[in-house]
């Protein structure tokens, strides 16, 4: 093994990484194919460089397992169904297993009707918005995803009180040669994992991403208790963090507002976790292959425009993401050392062989 | 009559307006029933305060119908069906007969199914955004919009060419007590027309809205020419306008990218304008009711928040328009004086009595 340093961490297979996770999820009490379900979207999520929502979550899962705050043997049933739509109970279950049921839903259901939409109640945190979509492009169709995040951290425009999250969007579009167009975005300038990072590093915030409750920027990450997120675009981003709510939670019937659990905080309350996946079938409106093409000349044709001063390269969603996929395939996923020393205690404690 | 002035403009009342715009469009061969719908949806636009996108627009349609840009009598069809989804081409139609068709064909189509999307292609200017999501809400239905703008005025995030449009959304959800949250946004930092208002008004433009091709922020509005608008959140909004681009306009055969006409600068090239249209039915999720209430109370906890200092109220998206369109049907619709005499020398081109 080479040596390790913060620039150059140890990294490990993904198979070698899925079976870990796998095996800690199991000593919790997930039954074996939950677990490996589960383990196996951990460790695409890590491998596509969505690290803030891989398996450095594993610890943050494990505490809810263990406290009765996530069901580990969840019965996940359809509440509703029309022909296209269907409304699911997640048992509070594990997000993973909840939100890749319910895109395995919307995929059989688009295939005949060509659009549909699936929503999801008490559910848990899902990993980053993209694993969802992602798993339609197969099929040659286009995902959408919506949910509530897992804490508040927003104020609606003009206020002081944190009563929204930074509720994310992921689309994720079909392509034949270029990597598929996958978005993955929060509706704040900055998601909050930035800014534990920026603590983390000591390294300032820009102006832009928080304000205090004057109003004033914040730009040491200290003071970051004392203040809120900035939603993009201002009242736009606000619009769209309070409208992805509404459809992701309230009209599942899911946590919203002053009913969302902060799990950072928490680890026995029911979140009630609230999410939409749309799945839409290309062939119902377009020949797959022609499109496909199309989405690679569009995509090429953004790449190809004259850039600003400065600017090396123009990407398109999701390209960074697949160049990160590539890479750690080939050399295995990075662990920092601190989340090693974490995920070592955690093996620890539930008699799993570490990583 | 009072007399009016700049702070006062002369008014008119809503079915003033639509007699008149119908006349205008019957002037250019546009069928009766054909004008009738588009000048109601012309004067709903007015009416909810989207200034930019009603009978300001008038001069710029007729310039098209007489030129030939866009076909007065289109034979709208569907081109391809399932249950849930249809795309339709609009044969180059005036875009509020082609979105209202298919924002029909899709409430149809949602209230057995429970959601529907309709694409259209050949379609053109339909007005706000939020013109067709409205639609849905009195059938207790969610709508949601997406279109590709027609011009482009933004670059790929890191670029300089102009490939993208300001490609909006609206969202349009029922309440019971509250108005209903209609978001209606272009995935720019500031619409397009808020730079032309700012330039006949003699105005600067805030820090943000536009950047010049050194990447250097635009203040002056007469160098608006020089440059292009900035997206919301930066690479968020850019990834936004890409993807709402994708998915009303390739998905369905319609214009995108460099093949996206001008419609400001151009009067005769077919613009195969490109929009969709969701409907998704409330009943198949939720009691109506039950959630027509629960919005009223996400709406009202928006509004309780406590407030940054030198701000007197939290709005809802929406909100504003419901405002505005109380006061308008009460007291009329302003229409400025430049634009009141465009309006009446159209009426004189086409031998129409003038408002």
């Amino acid at each position: 093994m080479t040596a390790t340093s913060p620039q150059n961490p140890q990294r490990f297979p993904a198979s070698v990484m899925t079976q870990f996770v796998q095996k800690i999820l199991e000593a919790c009490g997930v039954s074996q194919a939950n677990a490996g379900k589960t383990a196996d979207l951990i460790t695409q999520a890590d491998l596509s460089g969505a690290d803030a929502h891989g398996i450095f979550r594993l610890p943050q899962y494990v505490r809810r397992l263990r406290a009765g705050g996530i069901n580990p043997d969840p019965d996940i049933t359809i509440i509703k169904q029309r022909s296209a739509t269907a409304l699911i109970n997640g048992d509070n279950g594990l997000g993973h297993l909840v939100m890749s049921r319910a895109t395995e839903i919307a995929i059989k259901k688009a295939r005949k009707t060509g659009i549909a939409w699936v929503g999801a109640r008490n559910s848990n945190h899902a990993g980053p918005a993209s694993l969802y979509p992602r798993m339609a492009l197969a099929h040659d169709m286009i995902g959408i995803y919506m949910a509530v995040g897992s804490a508040n951290h927003l104020p609606p425009w003009g206020g002081t009180d944190m009563l929204l999250s930074t509720n994310p969007i992921a689309v994720a579009i079909p392509s034949d040669e270029i990597p598929p167009i996958v978005l993955d975005m929060a509706t704040t300038v900055a998601a909050y994992g930035k800014i534990k990072t920026a603590l983390q590093k000591g390294e300032m915030l820009p102006e832009g991403w928080m304000i205090d409750k004057e109003g004033m920027p914040i730009t040491d990450p200290v003071r970051a208790v004392d203040g809120f997120l900035q939603p993009i675009g201002g009242y736009k981003g606000y619009g769209l963090a309070l409208v992805f709510g509404l459809l992701a939670g309230t009209l599942n019937g899911a946590a919203f507002g002053k009913s969302v659990i902060d799990f950072n905080a928490d680890d026995t309350s029911v979140t009630n976790t609230g999410h939409l996946i749309m799945v839409l079938d290309i062939s119902a409106f377009s020949d797959v292959d022609l499109f496909k093409k199309e989405i690679d000349e569009a995509g090429k044709l953004m790449k190809s425009s004259r850039k600003l001063p400065g600017v090396s390269e123009i990407f398109l969603p999701g390209e960074q993401s697949a160049r990160t996929m590539r890479e750690r395939k080939r050399n295995g996923i990075p662990i920092p050392a601190e989340l090693y020393a974490i995920l070592k205690k955690l093996a620890e404690d539930l008699d799993v062989k570490s990583l």
